[in-house]
């Protein structure tokens, strides 16, 4: 995993008997640059799907990997059973990696965040990654807290910060590089993220949008900054689009089909889309994708 | 359910293997004077535990009730499988109700919460009820969003609302009087609860200090404003002393344990408490039970 | 100050050139059972005008009190020489008292606060407040600090306290009662306020719909619990009804228009009500109005 | 003011009496590259000034610039009279331009906050810019606003935008490149800043570590992006020095002093550092510069 630079998709999950449909996505997203894969993350929806179902998405990801690629199985649940079964099962598969979000509902103490990661640790042989995302586990994991889960334990690989907190991202890429494997999940920040060195960016819009996501990252490898930056402002865009049209997760599943990627209908009890929030949200892929077509790097 | 009036507890939770103490815990609790179990809960860590261990304590606490006394078995979960699962499981063992926090972990829109509920509503025959915490579902649930839940799903039978608004209480309690059961979960509320009429408190501080909430109950009752906010006073001290000493939720567990209840050790990956929190953690428990031999309504 | 009882009005402040029109909004006020005036408050926008202007309509309340009628004068502003310059008037024209929010736009921490409060105290003959208001000035002033400062320091003889927090405000009036002037500032709270044996409510709402507060306290002086909180229902629609239309604080003015009060235009910057939102304005006043005609206590 | 680029540094404000420190602080600032002053700012501490106070500090400020120097004097205030007061004053003093941080206290609406800032730009014959600090005004001012404000108003020829959105901070770039002055106010955002092609930044930290600020500028401009990343990190631990040591903004003139400049003592009512504190500043300051000294840009 360390080796591995580039874009990771948060991918999109389908619903329960389309699972089938994993291997074409996984061939949508490989076309347009995608070489790793986030799955069942918060865009993939795993804290709200079954156990089962989750278990055989992510055999389907892992199972369909290229060489070179990786698959990162997230296991984060409110409950530990849950999340201790599901730490088996991306063993079981031989995933890449495994990531769990900080315990979320409660707010764990540092010692407690410690003892979580470090029994997933120790009851794994895939490396372990630490995942944080604030605005969903309801409170901020600290630079000092992160450091010392890194840092002291050892089957614990790296870290998925989607803080939007360009500080700590600056520090972790700082203190850790070529040691562990720092990703950035905020779209908002995938220029800085490759500015700055970190390993990946772990992108949801390039779940839905892959070429644009690729585009910043071989923009700033070839040191092009103004194309690097007109391509973050359209990634904004089509950020804003996602999040603020429809109902989470739906909105992109419904994007994806309209990128001619059918993964079924929302799970219970997920609404489908209105007709006139498909209305905007295909003025609005259509427009990204009219100028996604002069993207040259 | 709209028969009772008081204070219901939401209980702490014994581990696993632990559950043989609920009987005597219960026992614990009834001598105070209370008549309702809020099961699994926040603070009974519902969302922490995995499904079996959920099942065998609800059933516990079912099977232990004496008449006239209420059983409402929490079955919130970030995954909806699991909801299922134990929604089912509650209704088997003849639970007096249900409750489900609202979807947590994603921000579900007024429609998806609609559907959630009407699910719930629709494979229920005992009654539902919405349990509303912004703390930690991480968004508001509005009056017109909740009222039309309410007022749409016949089977949808009260609320416990926690969200320590003091106004989003008295709309509940004056629009669903004599029609839903409508109980607050806010222990800094109790005494306003009563005083507006609502039909209970579901409290937190009452799994640990029954006599407290039970006492603000009576003293309501009996119309002596003074008593009642004399305890009230004493209640947030006691709720502040739970909050901030230690760690979420192993500190109750603890000063239960100082009062004679053992409800055995923390579930993963949650620790124990360091010998000074025990020590002013010992000293609280102390001062409060003190305060309490004057109690005299 | 610590003899009076009541409702507290915080006043809406007229423009410019129209401070000739107080004496008959105060009128308006005292017919409705008010006998105290909060003036230049957050209400009464006293941080968004000048030194003069501040100074004129302090001296018009001041100036036209009943006997029995209390006025405190708001001196807070972000700067400090302003705040000296208004605390210097507001004793030469022998207000009641006066009070000031704690500093805003800049974070002081403990001792900061009570270098400010102890200033204040040190260079005033009549009685300090302090005014705890943290939506305005960005920060929680807690108990314990608030306790040092209205414990050492003599001539701070009271709070206003607008948190909204039930537990603060019964520790203050636990705390301080016959020793200082309690009063709570939040709508929500006029009746909880009031029943915790608070000294007064200093209450918005009262400076457009006095009837509606005094029917609350009225209520709870006759121990009619029942109207109370039917009252309390209104008074929290005419709280919502304020806040939400419209632009803070010309709504205001424009209700007490339609009342029969002008207090003339809005001071720069800020805009008219645009004629949708006067004619929702028009129709909630009527509505309010007309409940308010059952009000029997 | 549009053909400059580079560091301003957000100058700290000596107390009354000390102003005549001013054109050394400035030389100090100058030798280390700074050729841009903001002038009472937030952390100048503008708005905790009296106006005569803020009048001698612009002064001296304005009349000790160098050739290609600028000024930028804030006059945000709480309260209007005193923004008029101070707009005339940087008029007649010839500042280079103004500055006005959005309304706080209050919350304006767009049509209010357009009619703000076309009042200054009306009576004003320097160039106007926008102050935009959401954590100190109290709301968030978004892109259309700022848009509309800047795109409709002709004398309002520029922005300092403190929000620490990247996302904004880009749209801005993007849409006012070349027509209106784009800079930045938030120190973790530095390199970013010049990296996406803004005019400047106005930075707190470069009032007291200029050569750092400038440090990030000239390794941005001579593409050296390590050397950039290793500063803007040394930049972000000089920001948590300052900001978690002692009390606003006294920490920074203690800061000044051990680096030889002496502003004054606090204004009041702002307390003094205490030893411990200055000792943890001390070490940290001293720390920082043996780093510097290894700058080669």
């Amino acid at each position: 995993m360390l080796g591995f630079e580039g874009v990771i998709a948060s991918t999109i999950t389908p619903s329960k008997g389309n699972e089938g449909r994993i291997p074409s996505y996984m061939e949508f997203l490989r076309q347009h640059g995608v070489r790793g894969y986030y799955v069942l993350g918060t865009w993939g929806e795993g804290p709200r799907h079954g156990v089962e179902h989750r278990k055989r998405v992510a055999e389907k990801f892992v199972g369909n990997l290229n060489s070179g690629e990786v698959a990162i199985v997230h296991i984060g649940s409110s409950d530990m059973d849950t999340v201790m079964e599901l730490l088996r099962h991306a063993n079981d598969i031989g995933a890449t990696a495994t990531a769990s979000v900080a315990p979320f509902y409660y707010r764990p103490d540092e010692e407690t965040l410690f003892s979580f990661y470090s029994t997933l640790s120790e009851r794994s042989s895939i490396p372990v990654m630490v995942y944080n995302i604030p605005s969903r586990q309801g409170y901020q994991l600290g630079f000092s807290t992160i450091s010392r889960i890194m840092g002291e334990l050892e089957n614990v690989k790296g870290i998925k910060d989607s803080s939007g907190d360009p500080t700590l991202a600056l520090e972790l890429v700082s203190e850790f590089r070529g040691k562990k494997f720092v990703s950035l999940g905020s779209d908002e920040l995938v220029s800085y993220c490759f500015l700055i060195g970190a390993n990946a960016t772990v992108s949801g819009v390039a779940g839905v949008f892959p070429e644009l996501v690729v585009g910043v990252y071989r923009a700033v490898k070839k040191n092009r900054l103004d194309e690097c930056f007109r391509l973050q402002r359209l990634l904004n865009r089509a950020s804003s689009l996602l999040r603020n049209t429809g109902v989470e997760f739906e909105t992109q599943r419904a994007a994806l089909r309209i990128r001619g990627i059918d993964l079924g209908p929302p799970p219970e009890p997920v609404r489908q889309l209105r007709e006139d929030e498909l209305e905007r949200l295909r003025s609005g892929v259509l427009r990204l994708t009219e100028e996604l077509r002069n993207v040259t790097v």
